[in-house]
């Protein structure tokens, strides 16, 4: 038996214990983890310093490096995540409905956890500490492979956790992470249908392709973001523009920024210009088809593979278009499913575009940098689903749960 | 393009057009396919003769020759299922929550279509009416993919839905078949990402472990049942035997007919004859472990390959076990997740074992025969789910759908 399947095998024997968990005990796990995790903050950080020293001598610069530095703050950070974690309501038990059939059947539907839970990720470790508190608050079990370049931090991450797991009380492969750095271990971790009920990728385009492509786990697809901003002909100008910069540089690096703005052929002379200086001055390179560049002519030219491009940097791309039709026609066909917005005053306009845009999440004016859990009330996340199976959109704690039906019956039985 | 691309692409084209469907215009539509199916059963039949001729060429018999025979009492009965949808409530567009948040964003989730939905089933006429008639109603575009045997009745049952929908003014392509037969095109199908947003297999096991290991596309697994009935130390056996005989022989070429019978050591005296006797009468052939042969001498020997067979035929084993616990954790290890059930009379015992026991449908005190859609009061089923992810259980119309987010703003922008 491969190291994978022993890491399943016990995953799926502690997901039985931590299903009949009470919130009670899991709320004072989460508490107790928050804690060591700050009391033993020297050990995380002495491991990141190899980390960081390694990923210097290969080379890592920039975002990359930024996310897999960590400090005090950071910790501290990752640690009151798990405390929230402890406030918010515990899906586990409820049931969603329960009806007495013709037969004196009575069928109940309650939510269950979904048992045990594979997360692939790139070298961020507050992912580590964030897929574990989901997870444990949910009665999950959980498997977790990071990024290569955090490998020393997450290992003393989990240590950590393990250990005050033990010290609570729960079994500490409610928590295992896969130390194995080489890409066998994720082709493998894809294939453990016998124990992981789901799989969750977290990180850029590259890594979820992989994952939906390879994995005969089911997968809950997350993250790639082509997000559009439509300016209807009714649009009010005045609320359009603030919204497209904020859609796009408010963080233009996340899967909610806007990649892409269209503007009805009707407002163009009245926005086109006032657009681009906006999204100039906050050093945003502006790319436009010709009738764009007439009244912006310090734009760029827009190219075809523009309107397929998530850039998620300082860049944006505006299209005319000549109805509220092939606008609709336009986003569906290049959108990734995850965000968009229409700036309208028109009652029929807004509730046509809510109907017809087929993304997770659509806006009647205002910016799609709200599609997270936080701005979406659930006060946490495990990522957005792009997908339209289990779950669509940001994903919180109900969505780590699956359901079972309870019957109770006095000898029934089918004639 | 292949034929195949071409087809997924006219089907999501469509399912934008059927997403926007109202619930009487889909209704009428069901009930003009349900006449056409009636009035043109002559062609059905017709078609229907050419595979029941090439099917007995090729030695095909006993129920598979069954299932793929059509007559007027079977198509009429084809045709009520698509009455029979027209009084189910429509799901979509059902708002299932929608909150105003701090910053006055208005946020609603809604149920929609999921867009477009493959079948791949074994040669079975009545699951393409069935499909067709799921599909519409839940406002998703269907791509067929039917057993060869059946192609030619396939290909009349959907020439005249197709007509009957042109006469109700809604696209044809709603449903599509896939007429090629070979295997390579279900192998298309399995990767048509682009255009699919779920793969549901209908079949046999080997078919469903085919389409999980094989697809890309997210499937929803259905199907196979290794059912258990457990007779706890505080069984009321008047209770148990009827349950076990019903269980297993009211049809046992099902899914949720049981498989396997634990009996607490403590009820074995008094139940295992009994057992033995009531399902032998019935044809059944029993296995049985050492300590229930000691009791029902003439039961066959199991061995252990026993506990992980699905017979699907009139043969059942029964074991011994020596604690709630041991049952409980014989089951959750051979099981295959579909439908389980405690005789007992003891509260905690029941509560422990719906608790405990991860199937989709875990009963107290009656058959495992209920587990479907019309007995759980679902007035249709697409089919029941094993896995955990999206659906649990018997599935209806509301399984067939997806959410989305809608956001009503007025100038929001993220600080």
């Amino acid at each position: 038996m491969s190291t994978l399947n022993e890491i399943g095998k016990r995953a799926k024997e502690t997901s039985f214990v931590l299903g009949k968990l009470s919130t009670t005990d899991k709320n004072a796990a989460l508490k107790k983890a928050a804690d060591k995790l700050i009391s033993e903050s020297e050990r995380i950080l002495e491991a990141n310093r190899l980390d960081l020293e390694a990923a210097e001598a290969n080379g890592v610069k920039g975002s990359l490096l930024d996310r897999l530095t960590l400090d005090n703050e950071r910790i501290e950070s990752m640690a009151n995540g798990l405390l929230e974690l402890i406030n918010l309501e515990d899906p586990v038990g409820e049931v969603l409905s329960m009806k007495k059939r013709p037969n004196d059947l009575v069928i109940g539907q309650k939510r269950v956890p979904l048992g045990v839970v594979g997360i692939i990720y790139e070298a961020r470790p507050n992912v580590t500490v964030d897929g574990f508190g989901l997870c444990l608050k949910t009665g999950n079990a959980v498997i977790l492979k990071g990024g290569k370049e955090a490998i020393n931090s997450n290992i003393a991450i989990i240590d950590i956790i393990q250990e005050s797991l033990e010290e609570s009380g729960i079994p500490r492969d409610a928590v295992q992470l896969i130390k194995s750095t080489d890409r066998q271990s994720t082709t493998e971790l894809m294939k453990l249908t016998e124990y992981l009920d789901v799989l969750i990728p977290r990180g850029g385009s590259g890594l979820i392709k992989a994952v939906v492509e390879n994995s005969t786990v089911p997968v809950i697809e997350t993250g790639a973001g082509n997000c559009h901003v439509y300016i209807d002909s009714h649009a009010d100008v005045s609320k359009a523009i603030p919204i497209v910069v904020n859609a796009k540089t408010q963080r233009p690096g996340v899967c909610n920024a806007i990649e892409h703005v269209l503007i009805h052929n009707d407002k163009l002379e009245e926005s086109a210009l006032e657009i681009y200086k906006a999204l100039s001055e906050k050093g945003v390179e502006v790319r436009g088809d010709e009738r764009f560049r007439a009244y912006a002519k310090d734009a760029v030219e827009a190219t075809e593979d523009d309107w397929k491009t998530e850039y998620l940097d300082y860049i944006i791309s505006i299209k005319t278009v000549d109805s509220f039709d092939e606008a609709v026609s336009h986003i569906n066909a290049h959108s990734t499913k995850h965000s968009e917005s229409i700036i309208t005053e028109d009652y029929s306009s807004a509730q046509r575009f809510l109907d017809e845009i087929d993304s997770a999440a659509v806006y009647v004016n205002a910016s799609t940098r709200f599609t997270d859990g936080s701005e979406f009330g659930f006060g946490a996340e495990i990522g957005i689903s792009t997908q339209k199976l289990h779950a669509r959109g940001p994903m919180g704690l109900k969505e780590l749960t699956s359901t079972k039906y309870i019957i109770y019956g006095n000898g029934q039985i089918r004639g």
